[in-house]
């Protein structure tokens, strides 16, 4: 059997760790043969392909990012008729009978349509965003929150030094799920989420009775978190062709707490890009590789349609629709769980 | 409502995590007071103890250890009814309605029985070795393992350029979670746990192919693997007084390979203490946050006897006895997922 | 004797370890008793003093930042005359025989003035742009590097795996040392200083040239090194008041290379202020603590006017004056070391 | 011309660093080619070569070791002048003009023999000890203390929780460089050198004053450092051939605390290779790269018998011979820069 493997969208660590874990358990136990597609479904469609085997995959458990490259391409952007056949006739053409797809969102939603029309694929969930269902968690996101905290602790301490109020910046559109753990493990004063209506006005008094404490005040903000009122919308600078530069989330608090704050002295730092590099922690690299061992026993199993997923402290199979059907954004009782309380 | 505060047993990272959640939510949150014992129940017997307040444990959510103390101080020693009694009349005399003990298996049977006795207790389990059921985790142990990992991620640099095994000693007694999930995450060619017999010619033979790859035999082996073989006692140093010398596991595994492997040249680094001091990781502060929240809640609702437990991503509090029923070793599943696996 | 201490300037790490070895030392060898000004200058014209003791600081030498605060008020922004009449009457009040300034250009500079004017100031160097002659290094600057680089480690990895040019900018007004530094370290394959001019084609020939490698190129570029070219100026967005919104170097990089190779994907991270804040690097760590130590037996002896400084690995005193004579920029020979090698 | 590049001797963080920067520039610069011996003087005598170019050393900036491999074969163990013609004859055997010789007292030495005798020799200097003389430091040695004092942080903590002397044993067996400054930087109570007698009472006077006032004693001993007094040798452990099991520095000060203070608990971690594996530092990856440029110039220009040298912030090329005439241990000074104080 020759199963073909390609990781999708937005880099993530751990990808390396699933690859690697795969190929050796398919490799040693059911005699398969690997390759991988470069760059996600383009791999697929341009039938662009490398050849995987247990040598070349030994030394990526600690890697971050992915040796086989992502893309955002996908499949269906025209027809999902077309890009059925399309894949099928890929995977026919590079003589691969069972794909393994890394990814989030888009990569196992295309995955779930491949199956329902009789692929056989298997999926590892993905996503830094840790926004995926079906899963109590999925590598990446701890590796994201440890080095935003890390961050953390150092713009602290600086802050402190000046009596300034440090905001943080970091990855989440639609969940704020590395805002919520990043605010918790650094010991925020406020964490903004997008699932969170903000009241610009109590984030400005907790500022000012943080500094009155003689501490500096940690905010940390989800980049989809509903920042910028109307004014800020109005007064923000426009580009050479009108638009509106808004700034991201953090750039927008700094705006609104100047407006309320004009004394106390602000500094954003957007983590960005630097929270999804890099190499995964200890609990990452064993996530990936029990995903992808998962994945790979499901395909020797022929269950298709499935995708690894973490429940409690086992690793077991479900649904590929289930990791899909739903953006897993914080609930209610999280976020209850710690609002009130003032660190 | 006055609530005393104890850690109990070997310190771990994210002790203090509870502390600062648990005295931030029961005050603001419940107007309780908070008093702290100093070193486990010896500061309950001695009434030893410390004021604990907001502004005191601010500060605490990344330092490593406990600033209440720690010690391996049991009231039961003698006999329980006399140690409930003295509890009992410890509690009283300093003016403790409720009792936050955070612990393993010793300080959480303690606060069982004083449950059963009818003192008012909740428990925050703790334990690097994650040997406690009940829950999914413990908070300490994703620290021990991400701290291990690094040990070993350095040293393999040195072994490849040497062409030398590493073998490195971690801790656990009688559960290998610490040595299973290293193995894990830091790529071990080898992995020695309790709850498996040791095959000595097989770790021979693989540290042999490795080498012969051209590559460093990375060997992690828990404290509690049964190693030694009856040669291996015959020919131990002697002390002083005439009793037999072993050393750890990683010095016995080092004293094994080498009369199977004469030419191989090996290292043994034993852990030891470095995975259970530090700042704990983020994963770890924040699951001390929530077990520190979830035990005043129930402290609040009177639900004593009681402790807080990770079930899924949910935090729940379930009975006391759950935690310490069983010694939560390595499941045969677990075992299985990996050790045939050839990294 | 009394000794007042002040950090003045932007933070960074080993500001506290200076204090720390310096009330250490001056108290158990010389019975000085010290106080802090808090915030800089500032504190010293409020007659703003804080309390300085052995047990006060013993637990300093790892905290990043420092525990007196900063800031950059001047004294002497009026006149110089009035400045140092201020600044003695201030130190005659709270009865401070001599200062330890911990500082910068302008700290320094503000020291040099007032031993011209017969004040008892000893100076100990410090930033983290390393800009300070008479000095090898100053501390500060090695955690700064230190941190850069581990962002850049991170970065390279998510460029790899989807192709892209990762521009990342350091702090660096006037002097390259630390992207010269966070170049050399990070294996950038662009390192931009203010110290040489920039050439737009060549950068974007060797974006191209890494890119066809399979590489991800690394562009580390210095806040103050003149990117932006007459075009970026003339197209960049207007604010509401009409003001030019160029952003900074890393922006303005970004926005050259998308003219010059419009397919090519890159993202900017601005470090700004994480490799100021944290815990100071071991080697920072010892420097400070030696020129801590160096600086209070220049007090012990009388030597006042002088500095601290790191000449090979002796740490001896210089006149204040030296550091502050000239700013030292990157040298051409440094520059010539690695200017034309392809990595 | 052809290079031919060896690393003799314990590893240590940089080796490949300076592979790396030398293959860069000697090809880009010199047109030179190159060849690696392995495992040091054993790769010449066997003609044991492999080859090395660009873009096979382009990823080894950050990568702890070395790919060549190491040994401690010395060429010279029968007689000089046997193996200078052996030498001779293997680097004419594999057409090399010319060696760059990294590595310590003994690889210098040969290599200091074999300019002697008109070898084309230049030399790069490496040892995490910082022993050698002829240059301020040698790369290696700043990861090294780095990676012992994040060990000691992580010890302090469970020390503190549980009252208890923590003991550290670090590399040193004559020169006491990595345990001063990792006592320097970890704020040790005790530090103990090769180069000090040690005095145990006064030791153990420190560790009863510093638990006193509620701390825990840290306390970092060189392995040279000689601490077993007779009575520690006559009680040791024999092992099977009645051979003395002393122990390390570490353990015998346990011991030797042990009969001084009965009730004080006391924990010993041997660092051992830790300190000496791992990606190195920013530090030392420049320090590295900029001895490996260093070495190929000179060798361009013909200057044998030299090696690269730190001298303040310049690198130079110094007679092979300074490197290795005497070693280069602590001196009175640095000693006396803090012996006296208490942390």
């Amino acid at each position: 059997m020759r199963v073909g493997i390609l990781t999708g969208g937005g880099d993530c660590p751990g990808l390396n760790a699933v690859i690697r874990a795969a190929v050796v358990a398919g490799t040693q136990r059911h005699g398969m043969e690997f390759l991988g597609f470069r760059d996600g479904w383009r791999g697929v469609l341009d039938r662009d392909v490398v050849d995987l085997d247990e040598a070349g995959v030994r030394s990526l458990l600690d890697v971050g990012g992915t040796l086989l490259g992502s893309s955002r391409t996908n499949p269906f952007k025209d027809s999902v008729e077309h890009g059925v056949a399309e894949v099928r006739s890929a995977l026919a053409d590079v003589g691969v009978d069972a794909l393994l797809a890394i990814g989030g969102e888009d990569t196992l939603g295309v995955a779930t349509r491949l199956t329902a029309a009789g692929v056989a694929v298997v999926g590892a969930p993905k996503t830094i965003d840790n926004d995926l269902s079906g899963t109590d968690s999925t590598f990446g996101f701890d590796t994201a929150v440890q080095t935003a905290v890390e961050c953390c602790d150092r713009l602290v301490t600086t802050g402190a030094s000046h009596h300034r109020a440090m905001i943080v910046e970091v990855m989440g559109r639609h969940a704020g799920w590395i805002a919520l753990h990043t605010g918790l493990a650094a010991g925020a004063h406020v964490t903004l989420l997008p699932e969170v209506p903000v009241d610009l006005d109590a984030v400005a008094a907790t500022v000012e009775r943080v500094l009155a404490e003689g501490r500096a005040p940690l905010l940390v903000v989800s980049e989809g978190a509903a920042v910028a009122g109307a004014d800020a919308v109005r007064d923000a600078p426009l580009d050479a062709f009108g638009h509106v530069q808004l700034g991201g989330a953090g750039e927008q608090l700094e705006r609104e707490l100047a407006t309320r704050l004009p004394k106390v002295s602000t500094r954003v730092t957007v983590l960005g890009h630097l929270v999804r590099g890099g190499s995964p922690t200890a609990a990452d690299r064993i996530l990936a590789t029990r995903f992808g061992l998962s994945a790979i026993e499901a395909i020797a199993r022929g269950e298709f349609g499935t995708m690894a997923a973490l429940r409690g402290s086992a690793v077991v199979q479900v649904p590929l629709a289930e990791g899909t059907d739903v953006l897993r954004t914080v609930p209610a009782e999280r976020i209850a769980e710690t609002a009130d309380l003032r660190w």
